[in-house]
């Protein structure tokens, strides 16, 4: 709040290191929105056993975001299990993953956000990769697009689709449950941790922006930089400054 | 043809080194087949004079080709003028660029092959960046499907597009126009030059190739393994005796 920014989508990992509940807490105290949980998904696994872990993991994460009120649970959907080849595979288990938790996070009141990444990541985090495959899968499960079921967007894995502004609009307000902003860099030193800020990189973010506006969506833009050589050694007083300065200047 | 390979891609830089004649009278003494000339493309520019001269430069391209015999002429669209971030009026002018050229290609009976390129490659190398984009590009250019305007489908750039046995079926006999293989590395520690040999990575090349028999692809297949990290450094008579080895072990 010292920077005058409303929300927050915290890590699982960061929430179980602080205890669920005095995590819930100190984000109320702070009169902070809960924009989203990061993150559920990582279904597609060697076994049976291996896929009922992660489906019982995603119900706990299920019950995490409920008690921590948050807008969503981020989805990303895992890749191929070591030693696979088989990519079809893999997005079906992550359907009948998604499929396994949805009657729960329906119950919860806890929209499920599922987030296409980009395709350098299709083998080892997320075989969604384009919004149009995320949106069949919402097809799929929720034909009848009955709501708590969408997409989380990130520019980032979704700047370069031809398709994109088409799968914006057919997104429409109901499946876009987030927005979260950065700037793709060229040159891109590393394929994880080498995000920019906005108006350092080459996504022409007002172009996406105007997109989701005139879907209707009227949500929080969350600001997600993955940047190991630049922003994480900063300070953090800077970095925030920066990231509303930018917001406002680029997006 | 010491190693029994009966066909070879030149690049442009090394033809212009060894000289066009020179080449083409080295190849045919050789009785290689010139699978395709790398590259043209780079269409995208600031101003009209950059266009022009690009257009240009793929109409040399295309001499080139026609006096090597080259079987097609690969072309890597271009990315984003410095400082721009339009990438609609990139591609924009991708599909003018081509559409300049293809006539005198036609002439010279040089099949024009759009490479689409990994989304990773959107900014900096090529906007075209998936099998349907590229298949939309021959459809508005060649709605007629005459011939001589196809795609050259790299595995390295669409093994992740859930769209691929599509793509690859509505692609056909007529519009594949070459096939190059390598494998997905992970991780992958540099997003241009730490390709994979064929079996070291994720690729299900068999599925793939599968599906371009499937089409009636009956053409070479093609080893392109940018490496600086490690094929790059090793002995060549090793590296092609491995490419060999790995291509009827796993694709």
């Amino acid at each position: 709040m010292r920077h005058g920014i409303l929300g927050i989508a915290p890590w699982r990992d960061q929430l179980h290191e602080m205890g669920v509940r005095a995590a819930a807490k100190a984000i109320r105290n702070h009169e902070l929105t809960v924009t989203g949980l990061c993150r559920g998904g990582m279904f597609p696994a060697w076994d049976a056993a291996g896929r009922k872990a992660a489906i019982e993991d995603n119900l706990r994460a299920v019950d995490e975001a409920q008690a921590l009120g948050a807008q969503c649970l981020v989805l990303v959907a895992g890749g191929l299990p070591a030693g696979s080849k088989d990519l079809a595979a893999a997005r079906e288990q992550v359907r009948d993953g998604i499929a396994a938790i949805l009657p729960r996070a329906r119950e919860a009141r806890v929209p499920i956000a599922i987030e296409p990444l980009h395709p350098m990541y299709a083998a080892d985090r997320a075989c969604v990769n384009t919004l149009a495959q995320a949106l069949d899968l919402c097809d799929t499960l929720d034909p009848e697009n009955e709501g708590g079921l969408g997409v989380a967007l990130d520019v980032y894995h979704v700047w370069w689709d031809p398709q994109l502004e088409h799968g914006i609009a057919r997104a429409g307000k109901r499946r876009l449950l987030a927005f979260h902003v950065c700037d793709w860099l060229v040159p891109t030193r590393d394929l994880l941790t080498d995000r920019g800020m906005m108006g350092d990189g080459v996504i022409d973010l007002p172009r996406i922006r105007s997109w989701i506006e005139l879907a209707g969506y009227k949500g929080f833009h969350e600001v997600e930089i993955f940047s190991e050589l630049d922003w994480w050694k900063r300070d953090p007083d800077e970095v925030l400054e920066t990231c509303k300065d930018r917001h406002q200047r680029f997006c």
